[in-house]
């Protein structure tokens, strides 16, 4: 029996995708050679990562309009720093509503000025900040998705006139979007992609190319897509896993498909919360997160009680992040349903020997 | 039967730990999760980190003496940047000695003046240049130990009284050498280490801090030894094997016992090359890799004779780069000497048929 696991990330990915990518430990595709000994640049590998680019690009509905789809290493943080080395000239505009957003705000300072829009900071990023004004001027506008840490997800994007990047690291591939108002969008694999190791960079090539500084190699995603994520040796296997886990959301219907599970799984928590007296919800309701639910306990001193109930009940990875405390349910894209139905469960128990 | 695996990199790895690495992918260390799935901040996966980072300073002699280990993700290319980010406040010397010195000289000189202290571009980089100058006021002083593409390799390293930065991804923990000489020592794992997806950086924190500009956080090695490799999400799975890897070394009497087996590696492939007229050695013989060992035929007609008797044999990977053609017998700490006598004797077989 495998475990029910909500960790934050790295995290729960489909049991196929895990039997295949043991089995090409051992032998890939037949090759008498593993995943991990043969060349970057042999014929199976770059075919895994074409696909791979190919599958991402489909996934989103982004085909056959200038974008480009990259996988690059460094995660999300290296993309604070990445997405400012080559966007920002003067001044770039950021909201911040909670952890990942200050840190890629910190980075953008070293190669220009921020202008931060609005900040939930006052609450404790608990809320999505609406209602604020992007400055026309400005290089790009730079937001999170997702807040993994905080359990808030932006339902809404502003419309707006300059270059629009987007941190999608924690809920990429789990709901439907209209992903060509972007023209910058990254995530780390290990959500809802595949293993840590691996950072999925989708860009419109033609944002590029209007700073003046100097870009090194690494950090200059033109020659990244010049050389089609193979500058250097990439993460190999994290990309294969990316795609084997792409190839399984694509059976599952895709976006779409694995939306409806998303939307399942999350009125299954989010009503239990809400009727539970047991338990308070963290975020403010219209700003929840489909993947990371954070939720506290009315009562702090049964902490013990509920602890010792959800792990015996199988249940890993759901105490909450030191910036929130309590409880934190990660529900990532191959969190199957059932596990939700455990935990409600054992919430239920837990109100019943109250 | 497995093939003789010559790939130049990601490379060979030792049988056991393909074993372990593909039991992990579905349960790792009787967690009923796998290695993929958890947390990098569990206490399994911190324990391999801690465990890793120790492994490498225990089998380098470099304990206690002031050196800290790093995994990061970006391969020696993204250090080619980070030295130079971190180190080159003026101006740094640099040994030119084959395509990836060259690089990492491109990458410097976005952060200052380079100089080049000799170079053998003159003879496509068939022998390492020796009695040069290294500027006593340059920051640093660096150099590749091993030249994977031309197949020479340094034998002896220059005493200098500046900071000894040195590129050995494609020959550490290979042979015995003074470690200690060293200040700051690189290598992408995907070579003697693990696979593609984590690089080492082993230095000493006494050479940081003398940079006057702001470090961005990823590119900052005083944060990442702050953090213990774990500002950011780290290459988990990477690291993981190349903990795998580093016990098979250590269990083969680490570097002393490994570095005899190389040693008859190279004799027994160097010697065909010799001995045999239809074979040419590429590299100068007193610069010869024990590591990648380049040669071409002496009659190029003969060349599709010779590539369907090495496949026929099971041999993979044999092919030379392109800035050299011919041939290259890539010979990391996991190829057996089994697969070197299989090629010679095909070597041997061509001889017979001419």
């Amino acid at each position: 029996m495998k475990k029910h696991n909500y960790s934050a990330g790295p995290c729960i990915l489909p049991q196929e995708v895990l039997q295949e990518a043991s089995q090409a430990i051992l032998d890939f595709n037949n090759s008498r050679l593993s995943i991990l000994e043969i060349s970057h640049r042999s014929n199976d590998f770059v075919a895994v990562m074409e696909e791979a680019r190919n599958l991402v690009l489909k996934l989103l509905g982004l085909e056959n309009q200038g974008y480009k789809a990259l996988f690059l290493q460094g995660g999300a943080s290296s993309q604070f720093l990445m997405t400012a080395y080559n966007l920002l000239e003067k001044k770039a505009a950021y909201l911040n509503t909670g952890t990942w957003s200050s840190k890629a705000i910190k980075e953008a300072k070293f190669f220009g000025e921020v202008e931060e829009v609005a900040s939930s900071a006052d609450k404790n990023f608990n809320y999505i900040p609406k209602n604020y004004q992007v400055a026309t001027d400005a290089d790009y506008f730079h937001c999170t998705s997702n807040n993994t840490i905080f359990g808030t997800q932006m339902k809404e994007f502003p419309a707006v006139d300059i270059p629009l990047v987007c941190d999608m690291s924690s809920d990429i591939f789990s709901r439907q979007i209209d992903f060509s108002k972007f023209d910058l969008i990254y995530a780390g694999a290990q959500k809802n992609m595949g293993p840590a190791g691996t950072t999925l960079v989708v860009l419109k090539e033609d944002i590029l190319g209007k700073v003046s500084r100097q870009i090194p190699s690494m950090m200059n995603y033109k020659i990244h897509i010049d050389k089609e994520s193979m500058f250097n040796t990439p993460s190999v296997y994290a990309v294969y896993i990316t795609l084997l886990t792409l190839r399984w959301l694509d059976k599952k219907g895709g976006i779409a498909g694995i939306e409806k599970t998303n939307e399942e799984k999350g009125k299954l928590i989010y009503d239990e919360i809400d009727r539970n007296s047991l338990f308070k919800g963290f975020a403010e309701k219209e700003d929840r997160s489909l993947m990371n639910a954070t939720f506290n306990l009315t009562d702090e001193s049964r902490k013990d009680q509920f602890d010792k109930l959800w792990k015996t009940a199988g249940i890993d990875g759901l105490s909450g992040h030191r910036s929130v405390g309590g409880y934190r349910a990660s529900m990532y894209n191959a969190l199957p349903p059932e596990s939700v139905k455990v935990l409600v469960e054992v919430m239920q128990e837990f109100e019943r020997t109250a």
